[in-house]
Parts: C-alpha cells; structure tokens; sequence
C-alpha cells in the first residue's frame, strides 16, 4: 500500500522503532526505519544538521525511495523538514510530524525551545560535542506512561547526540507551511517535554505547518515504547491521503 | 424520556444526521433533524441569519416542540442560540453546543472567526452568494480522523451554504450565558479548524456560556461520521439532567 | 508493594474514596483515607489551613506511616504540600496531584483562584464559617461525566467546607519545585472547575512542580465517583516509581 519513512529523535536510532515499523507492516505498508548520521556506532559527536539531513536524502536515493510519508519524531521533525526542501517532487506524499519540532528557515531547535532546555543541555554536555539525556529525565519526562523496567530497558539503548544538531540553524528554500505537500501533526496528550505554558508541540509547532492534518492520541513522548499499537494506527491515519 | 433537535452545520443537512439520530433514538430519545433555511432544496442562497433562525423557531412550533435539548454543531449554534432567545420559555429544557459557535448579541459567525477563515471564504465564494467548502479542506480539517473514502463519501453529500448566514451579526435580547436554561459544551479533541493558538472552540466559544456543563471527546469536527456511536452517547452526557 | 495516603478535597472526606482505594488495593497496595480537620464529624468550621495540614501530619506520626505516595485531590493539593514540607525525610516517596492546587509559600486557595471562585465563595458563605457548594454546582461543574441520580448519591455526602482553610496563606520553607522528592501531575480532561482560559489546572498548576511527571485522562473533576477504575489505574501510573 504505501511506503513509510520513520525518522526517530535525539538519542534514538531506527532499530528503536523495529516493533512499531513491524504493527505498521502489518497493516502491509512499506516502512524503513533509518539511523541518521551523528546517532550510528562510530559516527563523530561533532556532526551537525546538515549531515544529519543529507543522511537521509542519501538514504533515500540508495533505496530507491519515491512517494514516501515521511514521520518524524521529535528532533526527528528538524531532518524530515530539511530533507524534504532537499529532495525532488514526487519522492515525498506526505510529512507527518510525530511529536516533532518544525523549524522555519533560519531556526535551529535550541532556538525553538524553551530556555530551560538549553540549561538543561549545558548541564549534561560531555566533552566530545554529545548529550545524552538522564535516566530521571527520560524516566518522567520522555515515558512518563510507563512502568519503570520499561524506562530502564529503553534508556540502555539510548545512545549520546551530537548537541551540533540541534544549535545548527536550518537552511531551508521553503517553510514547511509553502511546502506543496500534505502535512500531518500527532499530539500525544500526556506529552509535555514543550511546556504548554511555552505553547506546548500543540499549537506552537503544528500550526507552523499552515494547512495541515491533526491527530491527537493519549501517551507520553516515547509512545513508541509504551504503547505502539495505538501509535500505528494514529501514524497511518496520519500518513493516509 | 427526552427530545432531542439536531441542527446541523454549514454545507450540511439535516438528513446527514440519520445515523446519529437513529443511534440516539436506540435509547429511547425522540429526536429531530430539521434542515435550516438556505441549506434545503431550492432555498435561496442570499438566506441570511434571521432566515435560518425563524426556520427553526417555525420547525419547532409545527411540531408542537417542548422541553427540548437543543443541539447545535458548529454554525448551528449560531442558530440555536437564536431560535433560544426567541421561543417561548419551557420549549427548551437545555443547550448542547457541539463544536459550535458561541455568540454574543451583534456578533456574526465571521467576526468571530479568525482572519484566515474569512480569507478562506473569500476564495471560494460563488456568484449566487454561496460558498462550499472544497473536498481538500473538508477532507484534511473537518473529516481528519475518517479515511479517504469516508470523506469522498460526505462531501459529495454536502451543499452550497449561504455565506450572508456567516456575515450577519446575530440580535439577542440575552447573551447565552445569561439564558436561565442549562448549557453543555461539548468539544471534539482532534477538531482545530478553529487554531487553538486563536482560543480553539475551547475555551473561547465554551466559556462564553458562563455557567456551563463542559464534555471532551476524541475525534474530528464531523466526527458524526467518523464516530457516530461515540458522539451518540456524549450528546446524551450533555444533554442529560 | 506501595502505600499511598488519599487526600480528599473540600466538601469531601476520607470514606467517599473507600471504593477508590479498594480498587487500588486490588492490585496489592497499602491505601490510607484519612479526613482532615475541619471536614470531620464535630469539627469547627473555622478550621484553618494550618490545622488542616497538622491533621494530616499526625496522621501519619499516628499510624508510622513512612516511604508513602501521598495523593492531594482539589483543595487536598493545599494540604498534602504543606503536609510534605513539615514531615521528616523519608516519610514521602513521591507527591501525585490529582486534579489539585499546588500553591508556592504564602499564597492561600482563593489569592490563586480567580475572582469568580470568590464570588461563588461569599454568596454561599454561612454564618458559622463554612461554604457548601450547591447540587447544581456540583452536578454541572464537579461531577459533569455522571449521570443525574449519581450526582444526588454523592452531592448528599458532601459536608460544610471551613472557608478559612480556602483564605489563609500556606507557610512553606521550600516551594514544591523545590522539595527533594518525585512529583506527579494527573490531570482530567472534562474538568473545568479552573477555567482554561485562566491557566486550567494544567498548565497553571501542573508547571509550578518544576520538574514531575505529567499524566492525563478523561474524566471530569470527581472522577473518584464517575470511573473509579480508571483514576485507580491512573493514581498507581502517578504514583510507582
């Protein structure tokens, strides 16, 4: 039926997103699950935004890829924005942000995020240019609708990101909102790592996308870890014409 | 047990709401489905707002209507607040706005809609006065949570609304909130087609009922057709005792 | 596995959340419903805050309570932070507010509602102090998911709520964001009783935590009566580790 892209956030990587890409296949979709650059083993902790974008438009040209819905979580949200200025018509149908930052040309995601976040990665940055986020942190503010084993089984698998990324501005030849393909937003409800006082990923960024689809789900950041069977179905109804 | 009158939106009809109806009548409710003027076959679509509202006092006394809840989707409370201010008292027992309007004395729909909706309008207004929302606009903001088919489905069922309905400034001798009946607002979850960053249909157009009776679903503006089961049994919450 | 002591809100006690805690003591944990000075048998009615929370500190002393998730409903909030901030290390595990004031050194209730709460206040005031909400109140703005009988069941088990514990100004050495223990917010999505429009429960509230963890459900603000099973779900979701 159709072909998936799902692009994952900071600190993650696509074998993180194995059993969601398994429920969407399941419905007999196409679904890749790409590692961008700066989160493979060995990748350097000083890669930037646009290596990380290009990561992707490669990945695309290696497999062939057209006609694609292309999801991103979180960080996520910055690259698929990005590689979508980038890559020719036709090769995306729509982009369906998950839980994602959309960025204007020109902003990077420390300059789209509260003050409080880029203290908070002041305080873990480590010496080789990477972040990686606390236990704690994850624990309550990424799986706040999960057990505390399944924090724990996540949180080992996460890997430290290159803090670059997200201090690049990005370069972008349209907005998302002048993009002339569907767009999609998926609000998870029990999601506040943007404070909502701060205008919350819901309006602040998915009203960035103009005329766009939303879709609103119960769960936390990590949904893909708590309850990935809702979170297909919600990422097809996002990803549908 | 209790009458319920289901007045529609624009671009709908009162037919559109068989299913919903039926599901509510499975209860034991008596429930109405009248068209407004501007909306039935043949009606003029220079209809204005006064019209639309005489219409349904005229339905409610035809049929010898009492002790009604009255509900009222999307630009339907623009007339059922009207057609309250106008009957008689003990002919409606309760207000139900589903997804609707909320107006004060002098306010038209559009005056209190955002900018762009009036922009929207603009764009697809007709020579005869009408407009009709078009099937990407209905598909992506009014039917987000159906899939494709359901949407080619409704839309071709919808009709050319009279704008001069949205554009004229409604006279009340009360606001709703100072109505001495009960209120309920009942909000749809995946429904921005008013931006939550203007105030959303919640709580702009909620909290302008004062004293009110608030119930949360999920789903999409014309969730009549994405879930009816669901939205039988919430306008049942709000319309109750 | 854990102990959690249940904080009631104004109007309420302890014995209305028996049905609540069985529920959570079906899945092997320890539950306490204490009813704090001021809304027992007997009690004044010009009960003060502080009163109030060295009711709930003896409690605990009383009964060797240590290591406990202490949940605040409503007004509970007021008292489980002054309670938390009095008692020794080690006695709380972590704070869940439920539906719940979280007030910062020197504010009372009423200085962090808004006005209309106080107005509400002083025209249901009685001579001996206290203020009793009424059965439309409560059925239309505390219990606004249930039906009409279910709202007479519990509103007849209400007793005069001590306006003092409302107006006096909690005395705090450190403010909640700052207490050295786990935090958590639940939130109900059909409760309005602190209109959205001024903050809501969530994100007013919720972001004075500082740091805590978010969840949410459907529900109105006496959900304790409405769907018991649910918020018993949701309380050990708030309140494990």
């Amino acid at each position: 039926m159709a072909t998936y892209v799902l692009v994952h956030g900071a600190w993650h990587s696509g074998d993180l997103f194995e059993g969601l890409a398994n429920l969407i296949r399941a419905e007999g979709h196409k679904v890749h699950t790409p590692t961008l650059a700066g989160n493979r083993p060995g990748d350097s902790k000083r890669t930037g935004l646009d290596e990380a974008i290009n990561s992707l438009t490669d990945y695309f040209i290696e497999n062939g890829i057209t006609d694609a819905v292309l999801v991103g979580h979180s960080y996520g949200g910055m690259v698929i924005t990005g590689a979508a200025d980038r890559l020719p018509e036709g090769t995306i149908r729509r982009l369906v942000y998950w839980s994602a930052y959309v960025p204007n040309n020109g902003e990077s995601l420390e300059d789209i995020s509260p003050k409080f976040v880029r203290d908070m990665h002041d305080s873990i940055q480590r010496d080789d240019g990477s972040i990686l986020i606390t236990f704690e942190g994850f624990r309550e503010f990424l799986l706040n609708d999960a057990d505390i084993e399944t924090a724990r089984h996540w949180h080992a698998k996460l890997n430290p990101h290159p803090r670059k990324t997200m201090q690049d501005k990005i370069r972008l030849t349209r907005n998302p909102a002048e993009m002339p393909i569907g767009k999609s937003y998926l609000h998870c409800q029990e999601d506040v790592c943007v404070p909502q006082s701060a205008g919350g990923w819901h309006p602040q960024f998915s009203e960035k996308l103009g005329f766009f689809r939303f879709l609103s789900m119960p769960g936390s950041h990590d949904v893909c870890f708590s309850n990935p069977e809702l979170l297909a179905r919600k990422i097809i109804m996002a990803g549908r014409d």
